[in-house]
């Protein structure tokens, strides 16, 4: 039995057509409509066929819907749920896939003041963009973690909860403010860094860019990978988590500021015990299924 | 013909024993000795006949020969190249596989001021140790800087190349200052930064080990790859680089700085700017080959 008979996707970028292929491979039944504000993506979503229609207005896509999902950047979550407030079914339940979630739940809620809003984050994607990008198996085995507000129905996030079951992904449910700490950390920080890294390392002038790019192999191409992401996502991220972001920085910079003193002052069992210590942390994740424990990822040539 | 028909390597660990597999596999006709402080590492490398002779004490190792290559911390080149003086064949060339380059010729000189040194950087590897973590296909594609220094006899650096390309290498040579330099933001603080978060992130008392580990697909997983590497080794490079990490450090701290700013002060621009032209340098390194092109590197499951 599906949790949801007719679905509409806002926004169909990586997460969005990722979303629309799961639900097609796993959930055939289900009526799949949406919108993208890119006539140009709107164009290539209908070509590739991915879901039963794709509306040339935000409201036209709703408009029987059971499940809607916001798949745009969190800094527009508001304003695009207030284009839909017309034309939603009032029993529909409106979720997203932020990456942050008190402020998306505060937008929407202000959007929607008398819908079903549960907000919601898929801890999965790629360095990659638009509906071309996207991939049915994309949340198999993922995270994702539900943030409904006090007083929500259960029998609605249990609804929501087996959606995303069904597509593959392991459902967490949190407070969205503690969501939005453990994200800050586990996402939103190394984001930060990796964009902050590859800025500074293009911007040397004894070292050329080139000589950057070839030896990147040492430990640097895994940073462009993420800094690779989408800008727009990725400004929003770091606007609507702004608390939760600098309190992490914060903590990083002292403890970057040790390590310095140590290298400068040759401490080197400080540096060893660190380097020790976060081994362990790498074991932990292969062991609980969250990476590939092929060294280098398998990238390597063997 | 072979660009050397009797090959000496002290220090059998990932690196070590990935050169003597690679030499297995496109030099079969060269004689490899080899040795390892480690008498259980010894062991191994002899069950798995990946030389001719594992001898016990490092002099008996390099009696006859012609290429001596020491993939040992960098920490310890010195005294490992002293151990060698009195065994080693005056026309033998010494080499190293160390990350940082100045201060290891430095030490190599002073340990065998009358022999042929000819330090050598490959730049490759994986977050693995030991020699049941090596394999032959480590090297290609891959770079390999030699720094010989002035005055060297070029066709002894030529020799030394030739061994490197027949590896599967691309060689290129530079100054060792300048290596370091290039390595320092390539991969010395990168490796740097990977190790602090991962720490900062167990020390958190807001979010436990386990939501670090279950959430680590956001960006996280890849950071804790590079801080699984061998503790001993990166101690070493960092405070045998010292002077280059630090002035490297100094400007990632600064433009860090930018950042948390541009953050505080809702600056969006600022952050797009940034995330849009680091984007620019992954492309390029997909385009030169130091990357596998796969979203995800191919780990997500298509």
């Amino acid at each position: 039995m599906l949790p949801f008979a007719r679905v509409s996707i806002i926004g169909l970028g990586l997460i969005g057509s990722s979303i629309a292929r799961a639900v097609r491979a796993q959930m055939p039944g289900v009526v799949l409509t949406g919108h993208d504000v890119n006539a140009g993506v709107r164009e290539t979503v209908r070509d590739m066929n991915l879901l039963d229609d794709v509306t040339d207005t935000p409201g036209a896509a709703v408009i029987d819907a059971e499940l809607v999902i916001l798949c745009v950047p969190v800094g527009i979550m508001g304003e695009v749920a207030a284009s839909l407030a017309n034309d939603l079914p009032p029993e529909a339940i409106v979720t997203d896939v932020g990456s942050s979630k008190a402020s998306v739940a505060a937008a929407l809620t202000q959007a929607l003041p008398n819908h079903i809003i549960i907000p919601a984050h898929p801890v999965a994607g790629t360095e990659r963009s638009g509906p071309e990008a996207g991939f049915a198996g994309l949340f198999h085995n993922r995270w994702c973690i539900l943030t409904p507000p006090e007083g929500c129905n259960p029998a609605k996030v249990a609804q929501l909860q087996a959606f995303w079951e069904r597509l593959g992904a392991n459902v967490e449910i949190m407070a969205a403010e503690h969501h939005d700490l453990v994200l800050a950390i586990t996402s939103h920080l190394p984001h930060l860094i990796a964009y902050t890294i590859v800025g500074t390392a293009s911007d040397l002038e004894e070292v050329t860019r080139s000589e950057v790019i070839k030896y990147s192999a040492g430990g640097f191409r895994d940073f462009t990978r993420i800094a690779a992401s989408d800008p727009t996502m990725w400004r929003d991220v770091f606007l609507s988590n702004k608390d939760a972001v600098l309190e992490m920085l914060q903590r990083f910079s002292e403890d970057l500021t040790a390590l310095q003193r140590a290298i400068r002052w040759g401490d080197g069992d400080a540096l060893f015990d660190l380097f020790s210590r976060t081994r362990t942390v790498r074991r932990s994740i292969i062991e609980q299924g969250q990476d590939d424990d092929r060294p280098d990822f398998g990238r390597a040539d063997h």
